[in-house]
């Protein structure tokens, strides 16, 4: 997903740092201060335009979420939604997916979500993938036995890869949806932007997955 | 699927003793004495008319196959194609696939294939699913490390649950296709009946899941 340069962002995002993080690093170990509670965290990697982990915060004030969004521009629109709902349990951090592991440490974070990734379905992009091994690596780094991952897609390739790359990583299926929008379980959804988009296009598939140590 | 009283079908199978065995408990550990030669021995549970299992004795000479089938108006179906082919590498057993373990003994079979099974979508009959664990303990009685477990179906509950409960089971995936009919593997593929009448109804799913001991 690409947007529009929006010349507001950085200055936007500059007078919010009470939202939005330019050292993550420095938290390591220290995300509970942050919050200045002891509430489970929860985090989105790659969290768009935010209209996902806005709506799971407000649903869920005692779980603390932080979004991580590498486009400026995009992770703004998400501030701005922070901002106008003045939301305490959110935090984003404007970077990729490739280094959580830098920025929390083991049993800091409780759950990941990977919501509607690129699928970058050439084979030479395997690696790229947030479900490839490279990338469970990291997680399995920041997550405890029991923790949860939970991805969604609407792309029928990205998820027969990820059904296999999580499987093959030896991750428990809690459970399979092969059509979210068709589903009892659709009661407890809370949409992304592209999902309210795509979703009469075809199925959107879901896993939720339980870290076996 | 039901099919209508054949009253030729127990003469036939009577007449017809060298492809479908009466007591199949008396080959356990010696089914290759019942093919006369050391080939690879693949199972399918459930393999009703026979399009399928006779599908791939032509194609692939070099494999045995034994069908299980508990309906004998349909196992009688595919003995009439095994008899008009003249098929050296089938065999048949008209029953039930519960105890396949009773019939097979540790590395007698190197694949099972489970086609199109019923899908029992109520909860109190789980344990008759032929993915539940019940059934895939009964498997892994009979297959050594590196064998395999193939499943196709129509239906999307039971699908989903399989992918569970093979997850669960500690089976490894090698690969799962959401919509077989769109897809390369298309090629390979040897159609049942079931599949032939209900592929342009919806997506066909399929999964190769590999024993790890």
């Amino acid at each position: 997903m690409r947007v529009r340069n929006k010349p507001w962002a950085n200055d936007f995002i500059n007078e919010h740092s009470e939202y939005i993080i330019e050292n993550p690093e420095a938290y390591l170990g220290k995300w509970k201060t942050r919050f200045d509670n002891n509430n489970p965290i929860h985090i989105e990697i790659g969290s768009g335009k935010g209209q996902f982990i806005v709506g799971m915060a407000k649903k869920n004030p005692n779980i603390n979420y932080i979004g991580i969004e590498i486009q400026k521009n995009v992770i703004a629109m998400t501030l701005q939604k922070v901002v106008s709902e003045e939301l305490n349990n959110v935090q984003l951090i404007n970077t990729d997916g490739k280094s959580v592991d830098n920025f929390f440490k083991l049993g800091e974070v409780q759950k990941i979500y990977l919501n509607f990734s690129d699928p970058w379905p050439k084979k030479r992009h395997i690696k790229r993938r947030l479900t490839s091994p490279e990338f469970l690596k990291t997680y399995y780094q920041i997550l405890n036995n029991s923790d949860e991952i939970e991805f969604k897609t609407d792309n029928r390739g990205l998820f027969e890869y990820s059904l296999m790359s999580l499987n093959n990583f030896g991750l428990i299926f809690d459970h399979v949806n092969l059509n979210l929008h068709d589903s009892e379980e659709l009661g407890d959804n809370v949409e992304t932007e592209y999902e309210a988009k795509f979703k009469e296009k075809g199925p959107i598939y879901k896993i939720l997955a339980i870290v076996n140590k």
